[in-house]
């Protein structure tokens, strides 16, 4: 089983094209709907009593909500402006509400675990929530610039107790202080993460492991609309798939993180999460089909 | 055979730990040498009486210099300073010298060529050129922001009449006024080329062809030092390739864009030309094989 632990939110999303206001969005939402194509995960959240029925049934169609838990109070928002290119996005509001205070708590049935995903979180939180599992097999966690700028020290802790780490380019290179991404990779194997990858946006990903770089390029999209929550859906396109796998191997990572890359592409090609809502694993396993003839030479 | 038309340099390159002063560089010189591992090209180009011997010396072991004028006045110099990532150039001097009147003329010897380069010369002199050559099989032009900038027209003629357009994604951008590179490319294909290699320096290079894209990823190198003529050096190793399999069939133009990244790296790897003066065959053929491995999956 999956657990997914992170952040579920309203979002408004600022596009070149279309304004969502008050969309579903957040980290663990992106992350628990993209793995659940392979195996229904546990999701562990929280959200205000102005949490629409309707998200948390969408919500429920995908994951297992009894970690979701209703606190008094606003949901946790997030207002964004993307520029012409869709390469830039610039934050016009984060209000935290009801995940301020939240101490998250992993419901029994969660704790069997073999696989957890920890989103862009407080990296204490994340640190301190990973022991609550009782036989971890492979874990994965995230994280922003707002950790890295903040609590760089608990990052790196963070980042030790972990399996792998899944980052942004320009994230990797601020936490590390390098601009080269196999030293920034390096450097985050030294903290003692077994798996790094490093997430590129349109140019897809690097995946690091011992002495091997693993480039996975992107699927290439000519139609992208919106490209928020990519990122969250490779993690949980990747880590969903080495679940359903029950394995670790290297070459079933490889497979992974192409699965991420895959699940990402899902993401921008339509609005909020209904690229990913709206899927078929037969959509699925056809683009993995297809992106394998296409880097074949 | 093949004949490589373009800028031979005097270049002045600030990184931020070397400067090296007057070092041989230029478009053709680096496309040149770069081909030369796959077989002997020809060398259209001009210098100033200025030029040091060695150099000519050094362009010799690798290339016919039958095509290589002396004119009166001095060599082509660029000067340019590196950031301190080494992903950001800025020009700081660009002396045309000798350039700035030349009339380019095919010898006799190399007009049979089957395979013919153009690098990043004025459109109207790559398009009257290539009327030059008898026979060709396949012709590949390069473009720089100059002349997006002021003879567009003239850049989409040039592109109207050669096989392919290897160009930067930058650059491909700005010509044909998208942001997305499936689209730019599109675009490009609907002026009459049919194949378009787009480079994207460390994230590797997407080939277009039809409906096909071919992404490939870059080769990962840790200690870049300089990545002047990465881009001559691709191009120079994806036709080199090409007109030594005297093929242009789309699987041989795949691995040409491999052979294109491959070169690209060991041109970053040491200053100026030396990344890829001091190579062997066997490092090429190493770093292909190599590279086959890294991204199977």
């Amino acid at each position: 089983m999956l657990t997914v632990f992170g952040s579920v939110a309203l979002d408004t999303i600022r596009t070149p094209t279309r304004i969502l206001r008050n969309t579903l969005g957040g980290a663990a939402t992106y992350a628990a709907i993209s793995s659940s194509f392979f195996g229904r995960p546990g999701l562990v959240a929280v959200v205000g009593n102005d949490f629409p029925n309707r998200y948390h049934t969408l919500l429920n169609r995908f994951a297992d909500t009894k970690g979701v838990i209703y606190a008094r109070g606003r949901t946790f928002r997030y207002d964004g402006s993307y520029d012409q290119t869709l390469s830039y996005r610039t934050t016009n509001k984060t209000e935290l509400n009801v995940l301020k205070d939240f101490k998250p708590v992993v419901p029994q049935e969660y704790r069997k675990s073999q696989f957890v995903y920890l989103a862009n979180n407080d990296p204490i939180q994340n640190t301190r929530i990973l022991k609550e599992f009782d036989k971890v097999k492979f874990s994965m966690c995230d994280t922003i610039e707002f950790w890295i700028s903040t609590k760089r020290n608990d990052v790196i802790k963070m980042m030790s107790v972990v399996d792998s780490v899944v980052i942004n380019d320009e994230e990797a290179k601020l936490l590390t202080k390098t601009h080269n991404l196999i030293k920034a990779a390096r450097k985050i194997m030294e903290w003692g993460t077994k798996y790094i990858i490093i997430k590129k946006g349109e140019h897809g990903s690097l995946l690091f492991y011992d002495d091997m770089v693993f480039p996975s390029p992107a699927f290439s999209i000519e139609n992208i609309v919106d490209p928020t929550g990519a990122g969250d859906s490779f993690a949980g396109g990747m880590i969903g798939y080495l679940s359903s796998k029950h394995s670790i191997k290297l070459s079933t990572i490889k497979e992974a993180a192409v699965y991420g890359n895959i699940m990402g592409s899902f993401a921008v090609e339509k609005y909020g999460v209904y690229g990913i809502t709206r899927l078929k694993k037969s959509n699925i396993r056809e683009r993995f089909g297809y992106y394998r003839k296409m880097v074949h030479f």
